[in-house]
This record gives C-alpha cells, structure tokens and sequence, in this order.
C-alpha cells in the first residue's frame, strides 16, 4: 500500500522576532453533491485571515479574534487554528518558536463553507510561510485534519485538502490519506448562498443513514465517476448530469428552508447543478459564467428575505491558488 | 434530463442476396473491480465471431451455431444474438430484410467475460456493416442491451458497450441512458484465467447484499474517482492503490476457487491490479507489459491444474476498435 505523502523537505532559517505576516484562506465547498466525503473544491470568496507575529515567548498564544461573535475559543489549547499549528511545529521540531495569532473571521461559521478550514489553513500556511517551509502544501494536511477532527468530531479532509491546494480534490482514501487533485473547466462559476439557519455539523452528520440500498450507492458511483470524468473532458454538461444525489441530499435538505424550491429557481436560471455545500445549510450552484451566478444569488437571497431568513452571498470562479500571502 | 444517444443517421442501401460478412466481437471485463454495474473494458482476446449472410428468406435464421457444445439455442425467437439484430432491424424498418447466422463461440460461455455480449455486438455490426448503416455504434446500443436482458435476466450496458465501442466505458446512468468512453494508459496489460467451474450470472447476482454500509459504499466511490481519475491521468499507480472493492467482491470471490491465493501469486509476479471479471468465474489482473500479463496466467493456470480445476488463459491488451471485419 503506498502513500503519497513524502516527508517534510525543507525548512528555512528561525524568523526574526517581530516578523509578521497576513494571510487569506478559501472557503470550500464538500461533497459536491455525488462525492459525499471524498470531494471538495474552493473559492475566491468567502475566506478567512489570520495574521501571525513572531514573539520570544515560546508556545502559541492568541491575540485576537474578530468576526466570530464570540463563538471561538481564545484559549490555544482549544482553538483549531492554534491547535493545527502546534502539531505542525511539533513535527518540524521547533516548539522553541514563539508565535502570536489574530484570527479574522470573514465568512460565517456553522455555514457548511469549511470554516474551521479556512482559518485552519490560513494558520498553518502562515507558519509554513514565516518558517521558510518550502515543501509541498500535502504535508500540512495532516494538521489540518487535526484541526477538523477538533472542530466537528471526525477528522476528515474534503474541505482542508481543497482549502490547501486551492482546486477540485479528490480524497480517495483515508487509510492510507491518498489525495488527487482534478482538473476542472475553466469557465465554471458558482453562486453560493448562505441561508443564516443553524444546522451543526455533527447533527447533520447523524441524520444520514447508516444503512443505504445497493442500487443507490451504485447510481451515486456512476454519478461521481461521471463528474470526474466531466471535469477531466471539460465537458459541463456531463458535470451537471452527474451532479445527483440520492443517498444524503434527500435527508439534509429537511434542514434547509426551501431547499427544492429554490433549487428550481437556480435551474430556472441556467444553473449547471445545484447542491447543498458540506452538511448545509449554505447552498450552491455551478453556472457557465459570473453573470448567472450573480443572478442566482441574487435570486434565492430575495426569496429567502421574502421568507424571513437572513443570507449571505457570494459569486467567485474556482479559486486554483489555496491559500496566499496578502 | 438529456440523453447522449441520438437518432440514427444514415442507412445505406438495400445489400444484395448472396451478401455475406464475417465479425469478430471482443469479451470484455465488468465492474473492474470498483466499479460494479457501471465500468468495463474490451480485451483482444477472446472473443466470438458471426458470419453473416443476405437470404431472399424475409426475417432472420441460424444456420449454424459452433463451440458452445450444444449450450445455446439455434431458435431465432430465443438467441440473444438474432434478437438483438431483429430489433435493430425493426427500428430501421427493414423487416423486410433475410439473414441467416453463423455463430462461432470462439470464448467460454458463463465464464464472467461478457459472452453473449461478444455474440450480440458481432450480430449487430455484421448487420449494420451489411446494410451500410454508418451511424455511430452507440445506437445499436440499446438493442445489445435487450440482448442481455434476455441472457442475462438484466439488461446492463456494462459487457456490451465496451464490446460495441472498445476501450474503457463507463455507464454513468441508465435512465436516461448515459455512456462515457475513458481513456486509458497505452501500455496498460490484461491477463485472464478462466477456471473452469460453474458461477452462472443470475446466482452470482442473487447472493450480492441488498443493503451496505455508507462508509463501504464511500469507500467505494472513493475509489472508483480514483480509478476515473487514473485513466484520465495516465497514472498506472492510482490506478492499481484505486481498484479495490469492499462490497462485492468479498462475496463473490467465495465462489471461486482459491480467489485470494491467485491475487497473492498475480500480486507477487506484478500485477498493478487483480479483481473478478463480471459476475466471474473469470479473474483477471491488469499489469504494466505483456510479459508480466503471460508470467500471470501461467502461474494461476498451473496453480488451478495443481488443484485439479481446468483453465484458459488469455493476455492482451486493452481492445481499443470494438468489432471487426475479418
């Protein structure tokens, strides 16, 4: 059995005390509607930033975080930003290093948008960056999923290994971790909206079931090897046709307000596909270009706001780069 | 929903009596491993061959059926091959048309290998090439697939469509009908052992659970992106880390003698792969030349004489043209 993770290759000289840096992390969408737990990919927008300074105060402290409402923990042993970083420092073995962290969220937590990932993978790059660690981003996954097994209970990597290597990523296996990176057309946009309900992770994660018929996970294997197929032939319309779901979308679009209504509205429009992002409630659409996806957004927020429920919207193409200096 | 099968373009005039064509179809391997009732691929070797001949007898008779020892029956209303030819005939409203067959069963019957697909495809493109019907070979499809329906009790497209086109095929759904043609690493080996006991398709359905666990079936379609993803890549070795089947193979491999001891010994010699052929009894194994492909099939062919079990052998490249002239 062979991994395709090789060891750490090179770390830089130790950074000067007071050296900073800010970073941006994307946030991604999981499962892609057939690829339940192996798929994800990100985007230009929503993301999160974290700033980091190096101190002479061995350890990782935080400094500040905005944007969160209070929800997150200040305290580095319980943050995933914090936490992340610390296995990565571990393995390198420079636990000496002191290192401030602000935390600025830019994207809702809860959503379904990989946000823990986000500011994950904005820490780790950070340190990664600062260190002179010019390896490949693969060898920080496995922080990551430290991270996400902090934050939702089960550490698993189809929105920090996008959040990562920016792109489409296939996660094809766990044991061992074995990631691919997929091609995917150029022109492909997609319209995400938020809708601001509260559906946690773990929760959704308990309602699927656990117990499926053979005949669905058969057509949602055909659907997923249809979609990969589409993205390497550059073929939408074949990535619009096998982007079904009928294994967990039946269950987790109870938890979305109007879930299939305005799954109407998106293919109304010209939607390519649309989906549930991660475990919801955020919802998205692929389209052929920007225009679309703007009038989709804008579409489904307005009933949405004509339904009482507060969104949040956001229009980007595929974001190819994971996370950047800024 | 859009389907990718389109009306039939063109066909030639009506062929003389005396007319007479000789086909050849090739076998092809179902499932591969992770990708149960939706892939498959077509081999050199072996496979079946049709002469066919131009009456001035309106409707279609079998005059001669050879090598499958007395199994197949020689009445036109009953054999998957003139059924599949008479609705072909029907759809281009050339009933009016006499044929009369020759089948040659050059491959085991109910050896996992796509037999009556082999037999099925050669009728129709003999058909087709006598009446000049040049149209692109996925019309015929559905015709093969009725086919099966009557070999097989179940009209799947995975033997066939690979027979009728060549190459990799995947079977993204059936309602609507959905084929994609992947492709594959040029230097891509197969070698097959068919032992020879009884595993007829029907039973070897039967014993397949109904029911599986969604963390089988995500691994499951993890690996089938993968192997998706290796085709398209080029990439031998994902290839292999992706074939793995979690779900039907550790029940059907107990109808095959020795199953794991002849992945051991494939394994051991360098095989990339090993898996079930189809419904099986037939294994086979893919590997990265000819030579590792004939060192494969010796091994397991004098390993199954040892246990007293007869066997055939064939090694050939992927089959890339479907069916042929000869």
């Amino acid at each position: 059995m062979e991994n395709n993770i090789q060891e750490i290759s090179s770390v830089g000289a130790a950074p000067a005390v007071g050296a900073s840096i800010q970073v941006f992390a994307p946030a991604t969408v999981a499962n892609v509607v057939c690829g339940f737990d192996v798929l994800g990919f990100a985007v230009n927008a929503p993301g999160d930033e974290v700033v980091m300074r190096v101190t002479n105060t061995p350890g990782i402290a935080i400094s500040k975080i905005t944007g969160d409402d209070g929800r997150l923990p200040m305290d580095p042993a319980k943050n995933t930003v914090s936490v992340s970083v610390k296995h990565y420092l571990e393995s390198i073995g420079r636990t000496d290093l002191g290192l401030d962290i602000e935390l600025h969220k830019k994207m809702p937590i809860g959503s379904g948008l990989g946000s823990s990932s986000a500011s994950t993978v904005a820490g780790l790059f950070a340190a990664k960056t600062l260190l002179g660690d010019t390896s490949d981003p693969i060898h920080q996954l496995p922080f990551a999923m430290k991270g996400e097994e902090m934050a939702c209970g089960y550490g698993h990597a189809d929105n920090v290994a996008p959040a990562l290597f920016g792109g489409f990523v296939l996660v094809r296996s766990y044991e061992p971790l074995d990631i691919v990176r997929l091609p995917h057309p150029k022109e492909l946009y997609c319209a995400i909206v938020f809708p601001d309900v509260d559906v946690p992770t773990r929760e959704a994660r308990q309602i699927i079931r656990q117990k499926i018929q053979m005949k669905d996970a058969v057509t949602q294997w055909g659907n997923i090897a249809g979609l990969v197929s589409g993205l390497f032939m550059n073929d939408i319309d074949l990535i619009g046709r096998s982007m079904q779901d009928v294994l967990v979308e039946p269950v987790r679009s109870m938890l979305i307000p109007d879930f299939y209504k305005m799954r109407e509205m998106a293919m109304e429009l010209g939607a390519v596909s649309f989906g549930i992002s991660g475990s919801g409630p955020s919802v998205f659409a692929f389209t052929r270009d920007g225009h679309t996806a703007h009038a989709i957004t804008q579409k489904l927020q307005a009933h949405l706001t004509h339904i009482k429920i507060g969104s949040q919207g956001y229009v980007s193409p595929i974001n190819d780069v994971g996370p950047k200096v800024i």
